[in-house]
């Protein structure tokens, strides 16, 4: 008979809650598939005060998460406090200092100092396992460091983050506002008060960063993700891509190309008919491009207390068969440093929206300054508010949206090409602009 | 440093030289995630003189499976020969007898004798690994195994099979008949000369009592398995059910009932919003519902050499690595009995399509009968050839299709209904039923 593994766990909110539930209420099945029982025997919160629905009879209370790291009654170390900074940071690398096993859901940290924590892992034996930092339960953390061991990736991409699809979501299919989405999440939950860290990409960078890492064996580094939010999007965008046979999502996407590792966030346009184009609402999803391989996509909830405890228990329940992967799937030594790929060289087809001035010739000036920096055209579609075709003029003054979607081109030519449309006075407003992902 | 794995591989067809290959081209790679390298010493087929565009050079030729198998020279055994017989069998359990892990694709060997086979890994301390077995680089085996230890499963189903995916598919978008869809996919490779295999649900069955008996802890038992096939669907069915908002895809479905665990393969429809309808061609998709949590689904290749050697070669990392879990997740002594639930007691909706006799009260009787077991419709579509409506006679003699969607029913009340219709005269040939899955 082995001996059970000993959990320590920091902090109780809705996560630490539900782990200790599912722990109590699935421990035979459990220890039927880990090989041995897992035990919490000891705790840390904010507030030992704080009513809880949840029997902690039988766990001792330590006060210092610190305390709990590295107390010998342990032998893993559970970190739901969530932050980059204190007390996780301190906590988790006393733990793993001291030979201990840590699983944590908290992607800011991993993001942040999960090098750091890999080597002091790496060094001492124990495990860093954090697969509910990204995706919750969907398995992409698994199937990246150790599901697609031998395969070479040649792109991973996804939506990591449930509020700011959830908003897309809705102003597409109800025609919606931003602002007027953003509100209803809110009031739902599904977006805090301060609601700037998913709706500007912060989330999803951070969720990218450690994706990035496991598939291309590169440092993580949160800084070398180009982060774009969807508070630009209009309801007209959502329209024109539908038209074209497009969605728009918010996708983190790191890509391998002949001038490195490409890391960014930003609204995409995707193919209607893509596995990732058809994930509603709060529900996440990533697609995995393997070398000779088809895709392989997964897809569930993203965030919630149940679906963050499943995938944190699975963790503890590879700490408890002694399993032992390097935290980014290859020693630290092996990892290669990251470099941001700068954003002007990305190459791709872009979705294009402009006010035009309703005059004749105008589309001849875009057009013009687009073949100026050898951008082709692959479709173009200048609208009237009444309907009339094109070159009919609704009088002078009146403006008319223009929807251009390029073939693969460089960002730069792009901007530079609406520079020159700008000079021109043939516009007014800011172009908006979007990036298109093929699958 | 420690010593490299040494592997001896059973099969050289596609699948097999595609993991030499793998293990060669990305030998650096493996070693950096499995923490040694991996190397390949020795192999088996059934021709040596076959030529191969593959380089053996120092790689051993070993005449017979089971000496291979059980050769002093090899730590893990790859048995890629496929067949639920032999010489696959004796050589896998002599392997797993001496000690070593063995790493198989065979979902025929392991659904007919993968109880015996985990028990002689479980005794001897060897891995009996089969991601590849099921769903080819999804790594579906992982999440039921690992990544969901600690969530109970309500519900596991999927597309399972390509070729059937892929006649659906082309049926269903170009109205073809189901002998001419096959014609093509056999032309294309994707059947078989003799396609009962695949279309009559054979194959689905196997992968499915492999994916029941890890989802909920029951021993594996293709017998257990209700199977019917694709055979029978017409292009009238897929446009109904596009009419009424689904499509048919052939379903392996193992679900937790009051009665027990039913394991059934059929022509499924499924709500055109379901993850799985958006499944489309040779790709394979299974969704798993974890209790408290939503669905998940993985999506990706189900076969081809390179999807499926991905798989092999993952899990000889694991083997690498040290990595042993129980074959089905829990210890043999651990996992239940499975029962064959009776299909007679399946509950849920069903679609109908009948050929009614062109008469006043045709639909009447239909309905009575219906009523009298209790089966409540949700949706009666009764259509004339010539766009008339219900009512209005096209003749004395013709005959005119009669579309139902009941509610959740039993089975056999269904049958007991259209048994009834039947001996009414009211309806001409044999009516088509097929089973509803909601998600």
């Amino acid at each position: 008979m082995v001996a059970p593994l000993k959990v320590g766990i920091a902090g109780l909110g809705t996560v630490g809650a539900e782990v200790v539930r599912l722990i109590e209420n699935e421990g035979k099945a459990l220890s039927a598939r880990a090989g041995r029982s897992v035990r919490v025997v000891a705790v840390t919160a904010r507030s030992q005060a704080k009513k809880r629905s949840l029997d902690l009879r039988g766990i001792a209370w330590v006060k210092d998460p610190v305390a709990l790291a590295t107390s010998e009654d342990i032998d893993c170390f559970v970190e739901l406090m969530g932050g980059a900074g204190e007390p996780a940071l301190s906590a988790v690398e006393a733990a793993l200092k001291s030979g201990k096993s840590v699983v944590t859901a908290n992607k800011a940290l991993i993001a942040k100092h999960g090098i750091r924590l890999a080597q002091a892992a790496e060094k001492h034996g124990g495990a860093l396992n954090f697969e509910a930092a990204v995706g919750a339960a969907i398995p992409v953390i698994k199937t990246l460091r150790e599901g697609l061991a031998a395969t070479g990736i040649n792109r991973v991409y996804g939506i990591l983050n449930g509020t700011c699809n959830y908003i897309l979501t809705r102003m597409e299919q109800e025609g919606l506002s931003f602002a007027e989405c953003l509100k209803d999440a809110q009031r739902l939950g599904y977006a805090e008060a301060n609601p700037s860290f998913d709706v500007d990409g912060h989330d999803t960078a951070q969720k990218l960063a450690i994706l990035a890492s496991l598939a291309f064996g590169t440092k993580v580094a949160q800084s070398a993700v180009y982060v774009e939010g969807i508070s630009s999007i209009s309801p007209e965008d959502l329209r024109a891509a539908s038209d074209l046979g497009y969605r728009v999502k918010l996708l983190g996407v790191a890509v391998k190309t002949a001038k490195g590792i490409e890391q960014r966030v930003h609204p995409t346009m995707v193919p209607k008919s893509s596995s990732i184009a058809q994930v509603m609402g709060v529900t996440n999803a990533v697609t995995i491009d393997g070398e000779g391989i088809p895709p392989i996509t997964l897809v569930g909830p993203g965030a919630g207390g149940a679906a963050t405890a499943s995938a944190v228990v699975a963790d503890i329940a590879d700490v408890a068969r002694g399993v032992r992967v390097n935290p980014f799937g290859r020693p630290v030594e092996r990892l290669r440093a990251t470099e941001k790929a700068p954003m002007e060289r990305h190459e791709g087809g872009y979705y294009i929206r402009l006010m035009a001035r309703d005059l004749a010739g105008t589309a001849a000036t875009i057009a013009t300054h687009l073949a100026e920096q050898k951008i082709s055209i692959e479709s173009i579609v200048q609208r009237h508010a009444n309907g009339a075709d094109v070159g009919k003029s609704a009088g002078k003054g009146s403006q008319v949206p223009v929807l251009l979607i390029t073939y693969a081109t460089h960002e730069d030519a792009v901007y530079r090409a609406l520079a020159a449309v700008q000079r021109d006075k043939v516009i007014s407003g800011r172009p908006q602009v979007i990036r298109i992902e093929k699958n």
